[in-house]
């Protein structure tokens, strides 16, 4: 049994629509509390009232972030919906960290003209992310408090969500864990569901090469592609994650791109791809991007997911060689996850089967309370995390902490 | 009518096989000749030689070419098919000048491993190309004395073409000039034809950006373009080829590229693209594909047809933003015509009735004599062709010559 349910709040076209519905959301809940002046408030609404915190950026990001970029604010809150509000007040539990936000705190990029989650945050506001938490007042009748749930929450203690916004209910009795929802059975998972088999299309006995293979994307996509009868490779950054991709999630090889001085010769034929590349599932950019074109067989595909070592230095761009792109017709392809909701059931059935099955497993991450999330982003530039990369703000006690 | 004849000889699959065939063709041609020892010849045999001319490399060329990389060989030729030979004798009319055997000429290139077709030429050796001719003489059943064939020729007076390589037969009749095989009814115009519609695969009403559009394919893609009513702008090097986009070709609008100090601005919304670029055809890599990536809509799709600015400086290669192929799922895809054949009927069928109804126009640029080949290739690097380059080695008239 799936412990997902589909589909929920407000959205009939399956929970992940929550990633195309982040503007509405954040422009629904940039004001963080409803409050009334001091003066006319009840002493019950008092009771209600909390110091909501949440992480906010001090200033635009240029480079690579490091926690002094952040700062903790917080705002009064009263966890009540006022009347004929539809308004649901979630308590945060993880959220989720993820390094494309980094091209939403610079001052500006390209990125952020073109699709809404991508648009720039602004020191001081809240900062949106994906999260899982727990329901502790809600004006919508399909959310009861204490109802477990996942969407786009944010980097703070309680998110209130609006309508037009996105959440979905986690079956209590759900066999996976509550972090699972953020992870490989969330965006990462149909990140890495999606970009593998809707954009790389592999065949059985292709040759697949996978960067950032420890992280979110990454470790998914490799067993992915043993799933599916492929020979994979991935490359990491510590002799750590090497060894787990072998020997703990059944890459047929791996190696630490540190150590490679010739990246083009480390991926040649006699090397890690005998017989060439066929896919490049791309986490990083730059000159791995280059030598895996340089690298591949007639017909390759690359799946460019993210560009981790572009986004903190501009100069570092990719240049494959075009030459190479004619010839062997290949095609580089850049795609986002929700885009592919279509195949959002599949994704969820298929990877479910192969966790009970033991056949993929999930690496997470997690760093504890909020006070964590600066250094946890900024850890995602180091190469820190190995996979999922979570905070998990407060333990499941909401009922008995209020 | 059209008067393609399909399928030819030796192969069942449609003429344009011959592109796959090259190398088949070239191990089979790459002797000019049959002799015999001079003295055991007899009179008939010696009254049936020539001398036959050829262009050659005097080295492999870095860097642009010039003409002084080239010479012109002789050997000596019988035109007469020993007994139980199926080859062909052709008095090459027409060859084909086109810039990707620049990649040929190098002492390496990545694409020379990747194709037959593209594989290295050596110096003092023949150098195949698509060209049209008579048959002089002929093994085999389906060539007669006299007919006019297309396929892989030679920079040469006369080819022999081997069983295994491929020929086609021309209608007498014809309706179109013979040169229109080598172009715009030929590999060029099959290029422009399968890259727009297999590989960009347009809408009407998108965007159309078409670099290098006075060039043998990019005046097809932008006529095509606007055929499928789309909006249509191309680039190019002069101001009289701008001038014959507008105003010859039907283009929407069309710049000259050495005029524009920033590329990224000249295509900017506000200017030549003011909904922004869906289709991006390119012919010249380097810092146009940059440009044109920066000022791409989500979904734009770039077809690498050709990076004729690298082909001469490996240091001009393109690094568009993969910032933007991620959030705007932009796809950039090489490819070569002869992967797409199962077009060809309908490529042949749409071409030849645009031609007669008026609608697209060939545009061919005829240098003259055999000698003229290395100054008409060397101008394709300093853009001096407007249109197809071709090369007439000889008026028909090959009965009366010999």
């Amino acid at each position: 049994m799936v412990s997902v349910e589909l589909p929920s709040f407000p959205s009939k076209q399956g929970y992940l629509a929550c990633l195309s519905a982040i503007l509405i959301l954040s422009i629904c809940t940039c004001s963080l509390c409803f409050t009334r002046p001091e003066g006319r408030k009840c002493r019950k609404l008092r009771s209600m009232e909390v110091e909501n915190k949440y992480v906010t950026i001090k200033h635009h990001i240029h480079g690579l972030p490091s926690s002094l970029d952040f700062e903790s604010r917080s705002a009064t809150l009263t966890l009540m919906i006022p009347p004929g509000s539809e308004d649901v007040i979630v308590k945060n539990l993880f959220v989720s960290i993820d390094p494309y936000q980094i091209n939403r705190m610079k001052v500006c990029s390209s990125s952020q003209k073109t699709v809404d989650f991508a648009r720039r945050l602004h020191p001081g506001h809240r900062i949106d992310a994906f999260g899982a938490g727990r329901v502790v007042a809600s004006g919508n009748a399909e959310f009861k408090k204490d109802e477990l749930v996942v969407g786009v929450l944010g980097w703070e203690e309680y998110t209130v969500v609006r309508p037009g916004s996105m959440l979905r209910k986690i079956d209590s009795n759900m066999d996976f864990p509550l972090s699972y929802h953020l992870g490989i059975l969330g965006p990462s998972g149909l990140t890495a569901y999606a970009g593998f088999y809707d954009v790389c299309k592999p065949k059985e006995g292709e040759k697949v090469f996978v960067s950032a293979a420890c992280g979110s994307v990454g470790h998914l996509v490799g067993q992915f592609g043993k799933q599916s009868g492929c020979y994979v490779v991935g490359c990491a950054g510590s002799k750590k994650k090497v060894e787990l991709l072998k020997e703990k999630l059944g890459f047929d090889d791996a190696f630490n791109y540190k150590e490679e001085t010739d990246l083009k010769s480390a991926l040649k034929r006699y090397r890690y791809f005998p017989d060439g590349i066929d896919i490049y599932f791309d986490n990083v950019g730059a000159e791995v991007q280059e030598a895996a074109v340089a690298n591949m067989n007639a017909f390759g595909r690359v799946a460019v997911c993210g560009v981790i070592s572009q986004y903190t230095d501009a100069g570092k761009q990719a240049a494959p060689n075009m030459l190479d792109i004619i010839y062997k017709r290949i095609t580089i392809r850049g795609f986002l996850a929700y885009d592919h909701l279509s195949i959002y059931d599949d994704f969820v059935s298929a990877t479910s089967d192969h966790i009970r099955h033991g056949r993929i497993q999930s690496l997470e991450d997690v760093s504890h309370g909020l006070e964590s999330v600066p250094s946890a982003f900024a850890g995602l530039f180091r190469g820190d995390n190995v996979g999922k990369k979570l905070v998990q703000l407060a333990a499941d006690n909401i009922n008995s902490r209020r």
